[in-house]
């Protein structure tokens, strides 16, 4: 008979309409191939080289106030700009459209050595208001309809400096992912009156075999349609489209789940875990989005060890995402570990 | 006046129909992020711990026979299996379907220290020939109805074995990249009567700008909507479903045009240059698809130099695939280079 811990087989994403192939057991097969190199794991409080550290001079100049908790700044090399001409390119088959847009760095605290799961509960709730701040800020913006905050965290997701940090990118289009994810969940909400995400996390919550971790108003799980080994979602129980709708409770209760996720991910292969997180919410074009429901993706590399990671290649870039464990094998991995941080707890 | 070669945009992938982000002058930020370690140059022609070469034991007991010229077999670890019985989750938002297919493997050579761009033409030839063969026979079976060849080239690409050789994997569903080819190939098809890359390749060879290399029936492109930094499009000039519809003639072309690029490829950044290479064609389903255009994309990594690769990572996996340097550039950098490999090339 089928069996999903067994089989290979496709899930559908309900976010995306997309298929992801999952073959169960496949990482079981040897592997003889690249290793990561581990990154260094002590670092100073403060470095005088890093150019984000309090009181530094950044690539252009610049010079860092001396910040206390969080501080944001415009990126020195914004891949998208406010002051591009409008304008396109449209001759048959080539379509190109000039795009508007802004890049923010968000520190996250002037600490050098430190990363979010090892950031207080209050430190972690400070960065949820400023992105709070910087999401009303920006996109109250005419110019700008979509505000993608995210963090890719470690070397091997081309984060350059070690500096916990996050950034902003947004832009007067909505793009692909997102764009992918209002078409789902608009269809959903026009047939059934209510957000995608709270019918399908009443579902979770009843089959229990995803859930990683629980709150009073938020939930973290592996989706049934994952696509990276330990992929998680964090979802807020109450329907709101967007992260200035959360009541002080709920901010509090997301940062709680963001340091209780992240210090079981450090635990998990007993290293500072890499990965790119983000956050996806309404797009910022003035218009309600009802179908929207906030939440929050949380992309790692890793699948083996500290060392071997997932290689999204060739079968996976020309035909179609591929997962070598189930998503509930990783639940159940992200479970049984403990919510103390390993660099603290007393052995 | 708005121009591509300056400001922000973003291009619409005639093929996917998906939008990519291009951000020119982007790669004159400062890199001090991850450095890819170099791979070993110097291999022996045959290594009695390699599970390829011809002769020795794989992981599973099964011994190589002793092979001249190219060497095909299930591959002992796959990700597809024939024997999945039928069957599916169906519980709201949680849907699954079991899914049926085979994985082979493609040595290239028995010379465990060449590469592609190291074969010669006939040898390249020889690999063609084989691909139209497995196609063929892969694709005639009634519970196969996608066949994607392939091959993971470096061990930053996750090719945990540097004995040239390829993959293909064949199943019963479509998967998502050719999907959305189709899709976009069939509307093309249907109003204008003429293939989709018919009409652009008519196109790219009036600009030039992004054209790498040609011969009387291929012609090798940076793609106007190309998402990796060095990306290319191989295209038959006339217009072909599917590989064996290829005249002898036409398949010399081809293996032509793979070695010269590959060559290309090499002396770029003077090191075995990674990518992930497949080709896309006609579903096995036994319709005709007169919509389809045989193609071959080549997706490789590397950005700057031989050691920094393009990361697509947060802002790429969460909203939308970026590029740092625009397809024009790349192209003037490919064309720029001999086609003579740098290891044999009279200094
Ligand atoms: O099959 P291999 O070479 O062991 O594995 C490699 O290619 C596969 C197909 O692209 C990927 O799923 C794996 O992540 C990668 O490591
Ligand atoms: O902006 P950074 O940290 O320099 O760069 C990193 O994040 C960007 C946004 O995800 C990516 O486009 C880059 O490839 C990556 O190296």
């Amino acid at each position: 008979m089928f069996d999903t811990a067994q089989h290979s087989h496709r899930r559908l994403n309900a976010l995306t309409g997309d298929w992801i192939l999952v073959s169960p057991h496949r990482a079981l097969r040897p592997w003889q191939g690249q290793q990561e190199p581990p990154e260094a794991e002590q670092r100073p409080e403060y470095d005088p080289t890093c150019y984000l550290c309090p009181g530094n001079t950044r690539a252009n100049g610049s010079v860092n106030p001396q910040y206390a908790s969080t501080f944001v700044f415009d990126n020195d090399f914004a891949a998208l700009q406010l002051d591009v001409p409008a304008g396109g390119l449209h001759r048959g088959l080539l379509q190109a459209e000039s795009e508007t847009g802004l890049a923010r760095v968000i520190c996250f605290s002037p600490r050098h050595d430190l990363t979010l799961p090892e950031m207080s509960a209050a430190e972690i709730r400070n960065v949820v208001e400023v992105w709070t701040r910087e999401y009303l800020e920006i996109g109250a913006r005419e110019d700008i309809n979509y505000v993608q905050i995210f963090e890719n965290k470690g070397q091997i997701m081309g984060c350059s400096n070690p500096h916990p940090h996050g950034q902003i990118w947004a832009q007067g289009t909505v793009p692909v992912e997102p764009a992918k994810e209002s078409v789902q969940q608009a269809s959903y909400w026009k047939e059934h009156g209510r957000s995608l995400l709270t019918d399908y996390l009443v579902t979770e919550l009843e089959e229990k075999t995803r859930v990683v971790l629980e709150n009073e108003h938020f939930v973290v799980l592996v989706p049934f349609w994952a696509t990276w080994p330990f992929e998680t979602l964090l979802l807020p129980r109450r329907h709101v489209t967007s992260i200035e709708q959360l009541t002080d409770a709920e901010k509090d209760a997301f940062a709680d789940a963001l340091r209780r996720l992240t210090i079981r991910y450090d635990n998990l292969f007993q290293l500072s875990f890499p990965y790119s997180a983000g956050l996806h919410q309404r797009p910022t074009d003035g218009e309600e989005h009802l179908e929207w429901h906030l939440h929050m993706h949380f992309y790692p590399p890793l699948l083996r060890s500290a060392t071997v990671k997932k290689f999204m290649v060739g079968y996976e870039m020309l035909a179609n995402p591929q997962r070598d464990v189930t998503p509930e094998w990783a639940a159940e991995r992200l479970r049984a570990q403990s919510e103390e941080h390993y660099k603290t707890a007393v052995k």
